[in-house]
């Protein structure tokens, strides 16, 4: 199901092979929270993007229209009316970040909704259920994002307990995958490594959850607070405990700085909301690094956001025109902008894939990593 | 310029060629107020819906981000990469309906700018070098559109000063069109005809205006407050005395029925913001009716909002999508629906030019009048 076809330094080009298509990796997955992508862009303008994955969050979609609904018109798929693959999140993110008044047990998480108030209880069996509902492509484990900085005694035992939820999330799936009315019988469970910043931590429940043989691997509860550095330090020490022959996804990460060091690191998967909440806010991304459309001195500037860009909106439209229908305050801007960070990200993918292939990530990496950051 | 291809009862079936294309008529012209379509709607989506003729708002355009701005970047067409034709209107109306603390006289409205406050002076030769600036393919002349109701007296003496305006209007227009560095130096003007309800008022402008020989002439200063029946009855009053082989224009006219009445009248030309407001807060127009998509019987609904209808909406997402959309505030709820209620108004266009041409426009009027503005 997962194909490494080359590798340099750590970094791999792999393929994931699923019901709904195939997936080049390195890969960027474009958020659709709500079964839709921010700044009113939609599938078709998605494919026009080059998106080869779209992720969408249980935890939105389990309040609100509610997965019964999704299962009952046929499933996420048929709802947003996109036939690529698909990820589900847990809902285990949200519920922790998002959720009030939230009580944890070893059952799972009671939470009132951020919408309407009203008491919710999710476990790793509702997780999976409601994934299962969705039909999702790939359902992603209901485990415990911990706040980072915890203390280590919390983390140990959170692990821990994400680890029995884990094996809990493995049987119920497998459990709905063999049913005649489930709507993608392939569904497929990845598990999550936490653990904080605490390595030992991290390797030890990396070990255990590799055991499972689960069809893909991410690493959880990262770029939550702790500095760059921190981030890839764990992901030195914890990528190699994970399989070798599964996909790595790093969940949440992140600017392009950090998704070219992860894939230095090993990592295959990738998403974030900063392409789609920027450009929402005027910062653009552009091959010599960021800029801020407020900014009086695109007034007059005829180029596009990026002048090697070939995105819908590079091609059509100038920086004049974008700033003034930020300062008009036109919906306009907001989605030409955000068509163009998603297809910043997406090319971005493609073009860190072609340069492992072609054995020079190193130099990609040299040559980028610091320099797509740069404000101009 | 303007060719009537055929004639069904007082119904025309005409052809207006512009130096930016030539426009079938009746037409409905899509609102791009500040330079773009509400609801992130980009102007190749326009041309996706049928979209033939784009009109733009001379008041917001000069108060932001300026015409001279505009002009020094090649003027509106590529400016907002739209290469058919574009009406601008006058500000009048603008000035008359949104400025604070106007002031009239002979030369022209001194208001504040509902933006930043500030004073800003605009007569019949500032309409026409604005516009000129924008480089539009047809500028509407500067007119006073008095309120309904207003005092006898007053719509009369402001209608001998609208008369004054457009001759200076015409002047200025002439004057503009002849220098090297215009933008379109076929700039068409057209000239507007103001009168309240009074009939009598009406008529005698017309007849005044209609003597200097303009390209086109406009109906303003209607469904600002009056019946329907006062509207149409205005109409049927008015419009013989326009010229026949001079395209007529309703301004800011109206509801699908409205239109309908409107082209049973002999006007060829229409624009209204209702098709985008109206799907903004999801009400939508279908062939059968108008429909709430906040409505919760179309929770589960996986129809499309149209059954009959071929746009880019219609084809690809269902009602209970939509409703989704709009329930989780997304973007992509707007855009969907304004797609949709702007493809329904220049489908209508068609459909009418198509009956006219059948000679069945009575049919198609006793068909449709009421019955799309039907609540279902």
């Amino acid at each position: 199901m997962f194909k490494i076809l080359h590798t340099n330094g750590r970094a791999r080009r792999g393929e994931f092979t699923t019901v709904h298509g195939t997936v080049q990796t390195p890969v960027f997955m474009n958020v659709g929270t709500a079964a839709a992508i921010k700044g009113a862009v939609s599938a078709e303008d998605l494919k026009a993007l080059g998106c080869q994955i779209e992720l969408s969050n249980t935890y939105h979609l389990h309040l609100r229209p509610g997965d019964e609904l999704i299962k009952d018109l046929g499933g996420l798929h048929k709802f947003m009316n996109w036939d690529r693959p698909i990820l589900t999140d847990s809902g285990g993110f949200q519920v922790f970040s998002l959720a009030k008044l939230r009580k944890i047990t070893e059952d799972g998480v009671s939470f009132n909704s951020h919408i309407d108030g009203r008491r919710v209880f999710m476990g790793p069996e509702e997780s999976m259920r409601i994934q299962s509902n969705f039909g999702s492509t790939i359902a992603m484990a209901f485990d415990e994002c911990v706040k980072i900085p915890s203390p280590y005694d919390y983390v140990k035992s959170s692990c821990d307990r994400t680890y029995r939820w884990l094996e809990r999330c493995k049987a119920e799936m497998t459990r709905l995958n063999s049913f005649d009315g489930t709507i993608n019988k392939n569904q497929l469970l990845f598990g999550i490594n936490q653990g904080a910043t605490f390595v030992d931590i991290r390797i030890d429940h990396m070990k255990k959850i590799a055991a499972l043989d689960l069809p893909g691997y991410a690493i959880g509860g990262l770029a939550v607070g702790e500095t760059h550095e921190e981030m890839y330090h764990v992901l030195d020490e914890v990528v190699p405990y994970a399989p070798d022959d599964r996909p790595r996804y790093l969940m949440g990460v992140g600017t392009p700085s950090n998704i070219i060091e992860g894939v230095a690191r090993g990592i295959d998967f990738f998403d974030c909301v900063m392409p789609t909440r920027n450009a929402r806010h005027g910062f653009i991304f552009t091959r010599h690094g960021t800029i801020n459309m407020m900014n009086q001195k695109y007034e007059r500037d005829l180029r596009p956001l990026d002048e090697e860009c070939g995105c819908p909106t590079c091609r059509n439209y100038s920086r004049a025109y974008i700033r003034h229908l930020f300062k008009a305050k036109e919906m306009l801007a907001m989605r030409l902008s955000v068509m163009h960070n998603l297809y910043f990200y997406n090319e971005l993918a493609a073009r860190i894939r072609k340069a492992i292939e072609e054995d020079r990530f190193e130099e990609f990496r040299a040559e980028n990593s610091e320099k797509l950051m740069k404000r101009l």
